[in-house]
């Protein structure tokens, strides 16, 4: 009953969801500096009767609310992250970004406006609540270290049983709900190697030590990680993305810089991959007698969602029939990386998709600038989080 | 006698060697824009007997003054090149470049100010001289194709049975000459290989063609054509001196530009690392599924001095017994390319060393913003070139 | 009723499973050589009541029974293979091989055993069973091609609706039934390559054309297949396993024999693979002029347990409360490959697997001089496929 | 007139130096086992004027025959070998190898024939010799460790000025005699490395540690030694001509044994190669983890002849005007190693060679089954080692 009203009162507001989202399309603002979006997330909790707002959470201007229900419960954790990308918009959209080179590419402009209409809505009905909620607006999801971190420190998630996340997805079937079980998307790393030999004239390498030989071989040898190190059926990703060694044709590179980003879906396959790339970094100043200088750091975790509460947000879902919702399926792991996975390192939760692959338009990934969303996905981000709080937020009987 | 009286009329102008050479070194000009040196050298020649002066030979201001001896004989040349260099000028002598960024760093200025002065002595002389000697001014040595090929081409050496030239060398002991018979400077190529993959997401590699993983390899390919294709006698050096592949650390690059430089001792091996640097750039193509667009130019050829002609040479000078010269000595093949070899692939002929390395001071090598010679070199190259010209056109009894 | 039935019919029949499987432990063959096998099965059905026994099925001794139930339905088919391994037994067993250099280290001994015992068993009930069981005895599943598709071109499954089939697992803990949907074991591809370069005197190599260089370029290449080839949650492995290149140290190889092993788990990365290998081949031939010759060969392919089927697997055992059985769980995908596959090419079907391994030993994998299995997964092996038999070949009233 | 009375009396022998040399030929001894070898050249100087002859010199039947002139002079030092190779011989030959797989393939018989026979004439004008010869008859030059280390050892160079050697050249010009100063073979060095990995299943390389992909990437690490580290003009050659990794498709291989030859024609690059060697081999297990055992001996030197020595021995040969020489050229740096090179590491010397292609035949080269001298270069040795000889210990008047 309780999730039947919920999913009532949202119908009624889809169109202030959307207008939200594009007022924040309009003005996005990057990762650690997102004032303007703070200060209306703040604005709009002006005379909405949750039961505190607190501000500048973090460090970064994240904001926590609290709505606590009239009868007893857990406490749950929804989070909305709210920063934009330096991409140029490319779209055509009437409400496209008006500041130059920034563009919410990422679909955290919907994030922000269901959630707080929701948390709006959740506030109408806490007589019916069993439990609080605490709504987490995150910034700086895009830029390592990610806003997360400093939530969790500032102990956001000190009272809190479970964590709950979605992603609204520019690839995924609008209409349809996602969700994967155990480990979901890639830790990542991040790792620069500067590569010192000795410069010198092009005919005489006797002089020099060239350093883009060195790297050369460097670059080779990363392969084997994936290829002779990995469990085969285990997945990590050793991309060398950067090879600055630009010079003279005819002058001996005298050093390179070399930028490596790193995909794993385990923590033994992190460990795995950064102690083989330590390894054949020392390995070329003993071989080559180059020096060989790695900054290696690993930022976002491994993204794991509690297969039991994963279940749970499953059966919510579907148990609450919401009409625009035509299935929930489980899905493949996802490459890219997600901040989410802090907290899911620090509390069982789920972080799960929205479709919203726009209707009769091809669908641009995410972080392009001619990214878009079907706006309907977010009435059904709206509705498919009520169903979760109000699914772990209610009355048990049995419990 | 004509040897003698030669050198003891250049003995009573050494200081005008200098001052020109001081001169010209105040005002260096580019390779192909030497407009001023051009000039310079044109009036030195107003009211010297000589027979003719050509200018703008070559098509870059080239210059050719022909000196007729009044008894038949042979013709030979003798060249002196006049370009400086784009580098900034780090010395503290009172006639350092006073042109920001250019500097006469290889001693063409000297080559110049000794050829002038030798010159107008042996027109002094056109009475005891047998044969003709054309004297070529030559524009545009440091920078391929080089001027050379221009003179040629306006047949400066049709009529001429040897070509001589002479290079100072700062890190050659001054008061010596040296010499070297056959390949004595190496050959030269220059290559650019654009490797076209495709880009992409970091963590995604089954979409993308890694160009910097193609573009490793191929380093790694072009060392065996030194270690496995060379006959081991022989003289050979590849180096890729530019590995462009600067980008994204988590963004698969699309696109790697290398750039390589090839010094050969031989004809054979000039030929072979094309070949083989051909074959690697379309092996990677087959091999790795991307495009390899090679753009390979061989320019300055292998420096071949003729033995008889140098050991001529050698004779010559010694027999000239010049006061400043401590020794006539063999000497290594040299690393560096020259153009003077286009002329040695058209007349036999020797181009020598004369030692200039500065009198207690550090030698910094040529192109070197702290470039200096001992200017005694100057008096020693004028003698030692007289002595040659002397000898090639004097009258043969057993001839 | 049916099931249980059966199951209590198989408990009296335990001992005989294992006198059975211990006899042909004791007297191994080898793939395509199963000759004493085969006439033992022939022989065990002599007096069973089965509907027809056809021998010499698919050209090597493959055996084929029909067991008709009185009540219309369905035909499946359940498979046991027969061969043994070319290992000598190094196990302390009372029946361990008296066949030198043969061993049941597979589990195969077992698989028979119990496919006999409950033919039998399904023969005596063919009054209850509605549909058709085919026995598949298949020879030659440890060598390719394998004995399954000679039995495939016999037609053995031309009448068939699905297929099933068991593995014992000496590595799973016994009492366990594992499964998996979708792509479940790995494809095969085997490889050789010749390289063939030019021998020679190794202080010249510019007179030779080195193989064993240019057989290191194609193993380092081959890393890069796995690495930036391959879709990151997609598995394949590429194992060079022999580099045949000895010679004498002083003498340039002019031939390396290399033969590879490929494994993948999907059509897709099964031919991207054998592309890329091929692009190497032809690459080293253009890179290195050496002359490449390839031989590349799939065998198993990919093993694909139909999904809705392998649910109704589970189902049926679980609903079959074994009580041997202590669990039914989902199992990772296997690295082997099996050849069974190639009938789930044909037809839908499942092969699951028994948990074997000893209680209170060290379990040795398999292929293992020491490999061991509790027994008791016969029996669990015999009641968990007449689960699943019953349940393909009952009434349904509702079908 | 000493030389010349050499020359005349050397004429009227020649057809005993080709008998003797015939004989050995027949009758060839591997190195370090020449019993008869040696015995039939104490036989020899039985009865021969000579001053003394010491038998088992060196520890391996190396014999030192002593010929002192009866003017004072400085005593020199001529070397013959008289080993030969483990090679079935597939000339026709009348006097073929009688001993089924051992060939003197080398000409050392050549080598002692012509030395006998001039020791003996050498001795028979002890009268007008002004100083000292010391024969070296020395066994096992073709077998590292090589004979000359123990006849050095034992001292026959301790009171040696000079040491002189001469070897048959089937490749080069009957009648010429070819000389070269400084550096003019190779030296050698063999090193073995034994990678020892992991092994396991093909599928599961995380399990296993592939030694081929470190072997591999060690072949290729070691292609840049000479591309790289060495002087583009010193000579230097590293091949890699074993590797034996043989092993099954399926299993990732555990060991792979390489083995390589380096040569050299300096001493810093025989160090720099050896340097370079041992680091890429600590450099493999820094990087893949692996065992790396390294044997690295150097064995046979640089060969430097000495340049003022070298000088006089080609005025010596040409001012003998001996008839059957044509020309006496320089010639280029030999590839191959010879542990005359010992001998010259402890006293200036000369090594040098005598043409001997056979006339109108396939010159096959040294060390091939087929390989033949033209006889005729016997006694052009002897007459020029005489000259030679002679030269050095002839009354100075103005020493």
């Amino acid at each position: 009953m309780l999730t039947a009203e919920l999913l009532k009162r949202l119908d009624a507001k889809e169109q202030r969801i959307i207008d939200i989202r594009r007022h924040l399309h309009e003005h996005p603002e990057l990762s650690f500096e997102e004032e303007k979006t703070a200060a209306y997330i703040e604005d709009f909790y002006k005379g909405v009767a949750v039961d505190s707002v607190e501000t500048n959470v973090g460090g970064h201007r994240g904001i926590v609310v609290t709505i606590k229900g009239e009868k007893s419960g857990k406490t749950i954790a929804v989070r909305a992250d709210f920063d934009a990308l330096p991409i140029q918009e490319e779209t055509d959209l009437p409400f496209a970004s008006k500041t130059k080179g920034v563009m919410h590419a990422c679909g955290h402009d919907g994030h922000t406006a269901y959630m707080l209409v929701l948390a709006e809505t959740l506030a109408e009905m806490k007589k019916q609540l069993a439990g609080t909620i605490k709504v987490i607006h995150q910034p700086a999801e895009e830029m390592p270290p990610g806003g997360a971190i400093g939530m969790i420190r500032a102990g956001v998630l000190d009272d809190v049983s479970a964590v709950f996340g979605i992603h609204v997805m520019s690839t995924m079937e609008a209409g349809k709900i996602f969700y994967r079980s155990g480990n979901t998307q890639t830790g990542r790393a991040r790792f620069k190697l500067h590569i010192q030999g000795k410069g010198g004239h092009g005919s005489s390498p006797h002089m020099a030590n060239d350093a883009i030989v060195a790297a050369s071989s460097f670059v080779m040898n990363c392969q084997t990680i994936i290829s002779r190190r990995m469990d085969p059926f285990d997945t990590a990703v050793v991309t060398i993305g950067s090879f600055d060694g630009k010079g003279q044709f005819n002058v001996i590179k005298d050093a390179v810089a070399l930028e490596g980003d790193v995909r794993t879906m385990s923590q033994e396959s992190r460990e795995l991959v950064e102690a083989q790339v330590r390894q054949f970094a020392e390995g070329l100043e003993t071989s080559f007698g180059v020096q060989a200088t790695l900054e290696y750091a690993n930022d976002y975790p491994v993204l794991y969602n509690d297969p039991e509460i994963t279940g749970q947000v499953r059966q919510a879902i579907e148990e609450a029939n919401i009409p625009e919702v035509t299935a929930v399926e489980e899905v493949a792991p996802q490459p890219p990386s997600e901040d989410f996975a802090y907290y899911l390192e620090e509390k069982p939760g789920c972080f799960f998709y929205v479709g919203a692959k726009p209707l009769g338009k091809e669908a641009y990934p995410h972080h392009h600038p001619k990214f878009e969303i079907d706006e309907k996905s977010l009435l059904i981000s709206a509705k498919a989080m009520a169903a979760v709080a109000a699914d772990f937020c209610r009355e048990k009987k049995d419990d």
